[in-house]
């Protein structure tokens, strides 16, 4: 015991006084974005040499920038608002350089460049944002894919709450991103996890597993040539890897009935080109800020040609955008030129842009509308 | 079916030529990082109105700044290397303005400020790289906390492969990442997943469940003085919290000899001081890059006053730390008194500051010590 007693000493004097760790240097205590109660918003960044900063975010028209006024500090900040409680990127210009926000942790990735997001809370809570409800889980799986020249690419799935403690089969969503996105983009940007665990909490929505792939099937920034081979390349993953994988590997509803398709933008036109050829495998396609390209009519002739026979598959056809969207005139002549084939589907307008915000009540209205008994 | 082929007419032309969605705006095709074979980087980044740039990563010392040129374009640039082959952070300061490398995708994620991720490939490859071996998955959850105050944090998850299609029980490593970091870092910057893929398929270690929480049990950025107390908040989160969630929703192998605890920096001193305290509950503690804290002997009493009974406990007790950290000499100070009170374990040095290099290292070298039968 008196050698213990020693090394116990020893230990003490040892350490005795020394932090655990070391310290993390000095901070910047900045606060960036600082969102008030009222909703507005002061951005802030440091950037004492700097001649010019400028703000962009996504409830701005493209193309424009807020000036930022600098301080005796060399701090430079803007306020806005108030905004509509939403999720919005933003991005700062200095001095020609875009950058994400410095000291907001919460970044967007993509696949080049990145943006910061801000998040307005709304009272009461808008679908997107957390509540105390059940929630369910999001699994990443890296999946080596035949189709795209042995790459192995992430896949995000959203498992429903209680999907571990049931043995219920479970209808499937296949969701998916836009152009420069990346698989982990409609849950951390588009709150899609949080969307379906506050609607299935309020029975707004059938309990559901959604599907988030990557949508880069050729790679991003390839040339124009190989892009245009991109909706082809990925309708073939989708169809013939993706689905079967997850069929496998998830305890899944089974035939078309419990299969939709949905997705934004470039993922919106995707969803609509697969869906659409594909109706033996899907029996609900969801639009978002999209349409659905060059040759309907040459490459959808049998659907359109039995109007009658396509609406009865199409449980749901739902394409929704935002009036500000510059794609907004070419979705409304998509839409037409459907219903003059009498493809029945809603076109539903809110207000807003090529943004996230569109996006997630885009998720908000199509998914209630899924797998209804 | 003259109205339908009419139809299809007024459809080919309402879309012809046009664009599935809206082409995305030109893009800068600048090129950072570009790894050469010859594992030499060149860095860059496009500031035509900066005077000056300079680079930081991790294969640097702490504090130092490398000058980055300009050209007549505007794009400033520097070579390094050749590096290691490994991971490692980097971030450009632009007139005073540290920040991520615009058009790099792989961002960093943390509690305040972002940096950029560097991979450099090896040839064989590294434990920490993607090969073509059987990939488990990673669950992201959100938990509702009693013990932090009702708030709702995310827990990371690796699965092994097969994980989904059998009814074997799984041992449990918990894996506590550093101060500053959040849930998804030792996945996304420590490759812990793909760390564990490539042991699993090498038969270099048991297949095994992975948990990785949130260490931030006070928020991160408190004063001081609430600071010192997050290892114990931490500690009552870890024990009353996660491990009884992980035990009722996962298949686990139950029993301490099926537990061990594992971190980095700040989450070292939480897995000493959380495994030292409760030898009940694990029988493996992995200190990376840290020490044990300032009251050992009061702390531990116990577990010093009995080492052979403390030593027949801990099946695995592993300490290693980089020769160029800061925190070394007291890490080794922490391993000399723990020695000096009769407590087995090895001290591994390797090269490197305190960096994810070495603690992706780190958990290739422990994982493989763990539940060894």
């Amino acid at each position: 015991m008196m050698t213990h007693a020693r090394n116990l000493l020893l230990l003490a004097l040892a350490v005795a006084g020394v932090p655990a760790v070391a310290q993390p240097p000095a901070r910047d205590t900045l606060v960036s974005p600082e969102v008030r109660p009222d909703r507005t918003v002061t951005f802030r960044i440091r950037a004492p040499k700097a001649a010019q900063v400028t703000l962009f975010g996504a409830w701005m028209p493209v193309g424009s920038q807020q000036p930022m006024v600098r301080d005796a500090d060399g701090v430079w900040s803007v306020t806005v608002g108030p905004l509509a409680p939403n999720g919005y990127l933003y991005s700062f210009t200095v001095d020609g350089v875009t950058i994400a926000d410095p000291v907001n942790p919460d970044i967007k990735l993509r696949q080049r460049t990145s943006a910061s997001l801000l998040e307005i809370p709304g009272n009461p809570p808008e679908p997107w944002e957390i509540r105390d409800v059940p929630h369910g889980a999001v699994e990443v799986s890296w999946l080596k894919s035949k189709v795209l020249d042995g790459s192995t690419r992430q896949v995000f799935v959203y498992l429903p709450p209680g999907y571990g403690k049931s043995t219920t089969r479970y209808p499937v969503l296949y969701l998916l991103h836009g152009s420069g996105d990346v698989p982990a983009s409609w849950t951390q940007a588009g709150k899609a996890n949080l969307i379906l665990d506050n609607l299935i909490a309020d029975r707004k929505a059938a309990p559901m597993i959604v599907v988030m792939p990557g949508g880069h099937a050729v790679p991003f920034g390839s040339a124009r040539a190989v892009q245009a081979k991109n909706t082809e390349l990925f309708e073939e993953y989708l169809v013939d890897e993706i689905v079967p994988w997850v069929e496998a590997s998830y305890r899944t509803a089974r035939g078309r009935e419990n299969r939709a398709i949905a997705g934004l933008s470039m993922g919106g036109g995707q969803a609509f080109n697969v869906g659409f050829a594909h109706l033996d495998l899907f029996s609900a396609i969801g639009v978002f800020s999209a349409s659905g390209g060059a040759d309907l009519a040459g490459r959808f002739q049998q659907q359109l040609a039995h109007p009658a026979a396509t609406n009865s598959k199409l449980k749901v056809f739902w394409i929704g955008i935002g009036k500000q969207d510059a794609g907004y005139e070419r979705a409304k002549q998509f839409s037409a030129a459907l219903q003059g084939a009498h493809i029945e589907h809603p076109f539903v307008e809110t207000e807003g842009g090529h943004v996230w915000a569109v996006w997630r009540w885009a998720l908000s209205e199509y998914a209630p509308l899924l797998f209804r008994r």
